[in-house]
């Protein structure tokens, strides 16, 4: 099929087919250079969302009727499809995005792993959360009738790609991985500043799904103009849930315009965090300059554009704390800024870490310098007291890019009423030494109420795709603090449970057959069998 | 403590206090007699809701600690105080709501049954979702850390009571013993029709509260005026999400109250559904008296107040299609009007029975008379063809009381495209013998997308209360279709996931501790692992 050759053809992908779109182009951007990258890409208009979203409905049935080894089958090809062209989407990645070879080969692995993660569990099936309750004919007053449960997915999803992960949470991310994993077709809205790395991955997608003979409307890929597209998109009756990352104030438009559909349907939003750390005094005892430069890096990597970088650490106001402000300070004065994502992303980076050091009581600690390139700020640590942080509602404004925020506190009073002050976070992190446990202690009821994820003696920069990973937390961290965006569990947010009341065997779906045909763990009468179990 | 005593003192209920309202007064009406039912209640403002919420939101904490066996004893003492004052309740119900005497002891034996059956789940835990992916030191590029997902109780909840069960969905109904077992204290909004049903089942709540020792703010019981006390508990900075069972427009208001909060919550409101029953031929051809007497009685019982009822039935145009209206119509004839729960429900029972009756193509099938008591409309039901039903939105629309449709079809064809037209529905049935299987079988796919639940050969009305249930579906059935508000997935409502991440043995929360101090089921690196097993 000559549509995918892994050459950019500027259009939007629907449904297999390379569509131009009806309004007006854009260009890639190279953020080293400011200069344009080819070709230029034709954006669609709000008529022709619908040819996507039209044609996901269309593949919904046959999509969601799958068997899992076929299902497994098709986001296994997606992985293998994006692997083969790995190097040259890496290739487009950097010239799009600033971000460094290294950093994107690690995004493509764990992009193609997570599909193959996803694979397993479609294999597995608990995410189909089976129950049987069988009939008890003989019960008193009123006999119990069998009723059975599986979930089945939603329908066509609409995916936002986000810019800081030009590979993981864009077309091929999580999002999209987990919404096909569920048996839900994609329509996926590029995100505008890396077009063709787009491109290359919706090509390797649209490929899995013609190689595994699949409808082709299960996945499409639109280039629009400003919102207007993917507003109309999270406002098409075809669509029946939305996943976005991005800023709170995209996530919040998203949310209006799915609330106020005449049905309306769930918004996944990943938005804004500023991942507070606690440095205890026992770890920073011990570990003063492996505290800082752990810090320093996990500020500064990928230009600090990472929704769990840490935007504030909660440090000692003693000896040892002056003392890691200074290796901070230090350490921080080597680092070269590196090429943001966008010049647009610069100058709000620039404009934000200005409106924060002009805030009364901030100082700076430290700064590095400017990068080589364009778009490359110097990364800057400021400080302020505890005190300034519970007044002052700007320190707890995310800003996007390689800044932090030093918070020297007292005693744990002072850090539990600055938690007890926080809005919803995707991360909490605690640097504990053992002599540091009881104290901490105290904090953790806090953080679990205000973060979705928990971790000790590491830095929350790098999330790991899993099981057991939560990839969310109370707003504005998350639109939905039930759920996660990154991890198997993200499979659930596409996925509703449907009852089989005394059906007869022959019309019952294969998941809920008394044979099991397709082998899985079920709750039977509330007790979990396994497969085989009887 | 004098204030459970089983007397009815017309007040609020809050943290274990009797609360005067400092608003106007109400008492409850005997729909039978339209008499007014002593005492008078007096009506909380909305400055006295925060004294709910404030010690909801103090009781979180320890309450959110229990462990499972003393979780678990509390919501069985629950259950045992109802049926100890289950005589007292259901003698002061039928005063209340015109249902009878039969119809309240089930449903106080299904309240009762209810709260025990979630303390079972309670003790086994598998509701706490626990997901375990141990560390992996050694593999590449980068070690594994561990990671382990346990969810915990949102926080306090706001439930709103439902007048058409006045014990199963209202004081200690569903959403009250889900929101409990899930961990979160409950502030619950009465239903101004039965006041005293409310406020004997809130002193066997509080009652339990207090033998168990637990904190006061637990459980609270609000009285309030029209809808402001409502709004005002909804947008109350300490509830984290709604439950609520009522009408659309009642479900809409508080859904987009939570929207516009600060931080928005989850409402799950449970609205409305006609609940569609297919009759195919072969059904017919055995059964057609059964099927009729079994079809006027799931139209009538309870006066046809009930979210299940079958609003709409699909019967061939055929003989004996025409066969099962007339007899119908005999059955009916023979059926007396039971007393709706109130008079503005008669009242607007009755208005929109003739907006029905008034509709172009729809004609009387039979009707039955009034009932000897006030407030007893005759129950009624009429006919039209498939093709008004497509064309005609009135004819979608929900009759809350005993009033049914006939809608006669030529052709699978015309059912399905009749199936596509529907709003999302509560429940869907098929009446089928063995020769139907294979064209009701092409209906099932488009049912599975427009009901959660689907039955063979029963009737919607009567939910049991299992593992298994699904008691919610697409919107405007529920406000979302993830969930169910009858059965232990009920629970989950309530819950999210929280991550940690190389937390030290000491500090991990006993779910997720390596011991597996509860004995619970476990995803372990993606398999399930059951108690006891490594």
């Amino acid at each position: 099929m000559t549509n995918f050759t892994y050459e950019l053809l500027g259009n939007s992908l629907i449904a297999g087919e390379s569509v131009p779109g009806n309004e007006q182009t854009l260009t890639a951007w190279n953020p080293a250079t400011n200069e344009a990258i080819m070709p230029t890409y034709s954006l669609v208009s709000v008529e022709q969302v619908s040819l996507a979203t039209g044609a996901a409905e269309e593949a919904f049935d046959s999509f969601r009727a799958l068997e899992p080894q076929a299902h497994a089958d098709f986001l296994e090809q997606i992985a293998t499809n994006i692997d083969d062209v790995g190097e040259v989407i890496v290739e487009r990645a950097i010239q799009e995005t600033g971000l460094s070879q290294g950093r994107l080969q690690g995004e493509l692995k764990r992009t193609t792993n997570q599909f193959r993660l996803f694979a397993s569990v479609v294999r597995d099936g608990n995410h189909l959360g089976v129950r049987i309750d069988p009939a008890i004919p003989e019960r008193e007053p009123a006999p119990r009738v069998d009723i059975r449960q599986r979930k089945i997915p939603l329908g066509p999803v609409a995916v936002f790609g986000a810019s800081n992960f030009p590979l993981a949470f864009s077309t091929g991310g999580g999002d999209t991985a987990s919404a096909l994993a569920a048996g839900c077709p994609v329509v996926f809205k590029a995100h505008n500043a890396h077009p063709g790395t787009s491109e290359l991955v919706g090509q390797a997608i649209s490929l899995a799904v013609k190689h595994t003979n699949l409808h082709p409307g299960v996945f499409s890929l639109l280039y629009g103009p400003g919102n207007a597209v993917g507003q109309s998109l999270v406002a098409d009756p075809a669509i029946t849930a939305v996943g976005f990352t991005g800023s709170r104030s995209g996530g919040q438009a998203l949310i209006k315009t799915a609330a106020e559909r005449t049905i309306p349907i769930p918004v996944y939003a990943e938005m804004s965090s500023i991942n507070p750390v606690y440095i205890f005094p026992g770890a920073l005892q011990k570990n003063t300059r492996d505290l800082a430069e752990g810090y320093v890096q996990s500020v500064t990597g990928s230009s600090g554009q990472l929704c769990t970088q840490p935007g504030i650490v909660f440090v000692p106001n003693s000896q040892t704390g002056t003392n890691f402000a200074e290796t901070t300070a230090e350490l921080i004065s080597n680092e070269a800024g590196q090429t943001m994502l966008t010049q647009g992303i610069y100058e709000s980076w620039v404009s934000k870490a200005k409106v924060l050091s002009d805030q009364h009581g901030v100082q700076a600690v430290g700064a590095g310098r400017d990068g080589d390139g364009k778009n490359a700020p110097a990364p800057a640590v400021f400080e302020a007291s505890i005190q300034s942080f519970i007044d002052n509602p700007v320190l707890h404004e995310e800003i996007f890019g390689a800044a932090s925020l030093i918070l020297r506190y007292d005693s744990v009073e002072e850090l539990l009423q600055a938690s007890r002050s926080l809005e919803g976070q995707l991360t909490a992190t605690l640097q504990l030494s053992e002599t540091d446990y009881e104290t901490s202690a105290t904090l953790l009821p806090i953080l679990e109420q205000k973060a979705g994820r928990l971790l000790v003696n590491g830095w929350p920069t790098g999330v790991e795709v899993g099981h057991a990973m939560v990839h969310g937390g109370p707003y504005p961290a998350s639109s939905d603090s039930r759920t996660t965006s990154v991890g198997t569990l993200a499979i659930d947010r596409f996925l509703r449970p449907v009852a089989y009341q005394n059906m007869p065997p022959q019309l019952l779906p294969q998941p809920v057959q008394s044979g099991n045909p397709w082998s899985l763990a079920r709750l039977v009468d509330g007790k979990i069998k396994k497969a085989g179990e009887q």
